[in-house]
């Protein structure tokens, strides 16, 4: 707990972040993508759309306007967090974590990790290991990063889909709302993650590798929306962590929390949920609450 | 996630409470037990407070009644609950319990195990089943109970004490406050975690083998404080959970919660905790804002 003497200079997050992704350089493309045609879904959405617009009731220009304005906000997609979220996987995680930093040398209590998680692995390090006051050099920090991803990997078959995590994109897929899934997490272990869902229906993977800045910045949220080509204003965020909530405030759109990360609901509702949901099942008994209509 | 069909009665909670009784009996008198002299500590302790007694100058009959009732109310002991508490291991009871519930067959989401810990094993399991709509006999129960207490074995060398928490212990001996551990654990894992403290000077420890009710009825700290010979009213209840601080209330004594078992602290306040503190760490650097006077 004592404060090291080494020299080095404490990295910034991005010189950790950048050497993060020497070690683990994405895969371009990815190799987990699309697995259905989402052109053809938002064609659907757009036609759904079109019936919806102003009719010649709406002639006053005013009830037009509200009109559309209500249609252009609301849901035409959703980006997913992925481990808390649609995989019950952050207390695997957390104990991965642990346990890399552990055999490193650095002593932090578990609950402090949990509420880290969610962050990329170079904020994550970062931030731990600026309250033990502790710095640690980008290689160290790539090595931390290397060790959670084999211990993570040693604990991958305890690990389930949320309940409900299915049978919500089954739903969103039906009715017409494209979905993507936004991690903080690098290829490697998402990957491992996402094989748990299972999903016979592709949904587009956006991974800490293929942005510059994961949460609490937006940029993994902002490049799921145009992957998916859907504006972010018109995308709902469902996430378990504040850090997903703070990057969907900064990214302008709505987010949504689970419980299902662990979390309590004050803190999420504190970092910005419009509502908070205990996992997936009951956030797909809530749809409508989001703007989320009946499929037709 | 289906219920069950079979057509055994739910047992209560008090059956389940049995059966895991006799599967883990109590020895008597338990194995682990004082190391210090707390008759002595009491004494100290009395000492003190005949010190701080009404003065010649407190003539007045009101003054001194209220003389009284705050020095009858000030913190003469602190009973501490043991898991997220003393010692950084809920996440691994967590991930214990749902090893074992797994390889029952019972589905369950990581986090609300989690959010169950800190109760006994029988009301745990009982309050878990309850939300799958699964039935589980007491045998079932303690079959499950063994298989959370083997594995929680298995994980134990990963287990440290909190922050602050061996500190806290020392000052509040040296400054003759008494302490006690009360846990809803059985005496078998709770051994376990008590060790990893490594106390030199003893603190008793309550566990459920020794009570009728596990937290959150009061019985566990109810005995603790008996064993101290202090009365309920004058002691402090430390917990991480809201069963401690739920149990704190039954008993009519004051609860004051740590995050370091990863609640929220919105969760522990609603609770009813009077305040609430990071770790044992940062409990100690505010002994002064639950009533205990810096040693003389």
């Amino acid at each position: 707990m004592s404060p090291d003497n080494r020299r080095d200079e404490s990295p910034s997050e991005e010189m950790i972040d950048r050497t993060l992704a020497d070690s683990f350089p994405a895969s371009d493309p990815p190799s987990w993508t699309l697995g259905r045609d989402h052109d053809q879904e938002l064609e659907r959405g757009d036609a759904e759309s079109a019936g919806a617009a102003p009719t010649a009731a709406d002639k006053e220009s005013g009830a037009s306007q509200a009109a559309g304005l209500k249609e252009r906000l609301r849901a035409r997609a959703f980006l997913f967090d992925l481990d808390g979220t649609l995989v019950d996987s952050v207390y695997q995680h957390v104990l991965s974590w642990h346990e890399a930093l552990a055999a490193s040398g650095f002593e932090l209590a578990v609950w402090r990790i949990h509420r880290r998680i969610g962050m990329s692995g170079g904020l994550l390090v970062n931030a731990l290991l600026r309250e033990t006051g502790r710095r640690v050099t980008p290689e160290e920090a790539a090595y931390l990063q290397r060790l959670h991803t084999e211990a993570y990997a040693r604990r991958v078959d305890q690990i389930r889909p949320l309940p409900g995590a299915k049978e919500l994109l089954a739903y969103l897929s039906q009715t017409g709302v494209p979905c993507a899934i936004a991690t903080s997490g690098r290829q490697e272990s998402a990957c491992l993650t996402v094989d748990i869902l299972g999903l016979g229906s592709g949904v587009p993977l956006i991974t800490r590798d293929q942005v510059d800045h994961a949460k609490p910045d937006p940029d993994l949220f902002l490049a799921a929306a145009k992957r998916l080509g859907v504006d972010i204003n018109e995308s709902v965020v469902v996430g378990d962590s504040v850090w997903d909530l703070l990057a969907a405030r900064r990214a302008r759109t709505l987010g949504v929390g689970l419980l299902s990360g662990g979390y309590g609901q004050d803190e999420l509702e504190r970092a910005g949920a419009y509502r908070v949901y205990e996992d997936p099942a009951d956030l797909l008994k809530h749809l409508d609450e989001v703007g989320v209509r009946p499929a037709g």
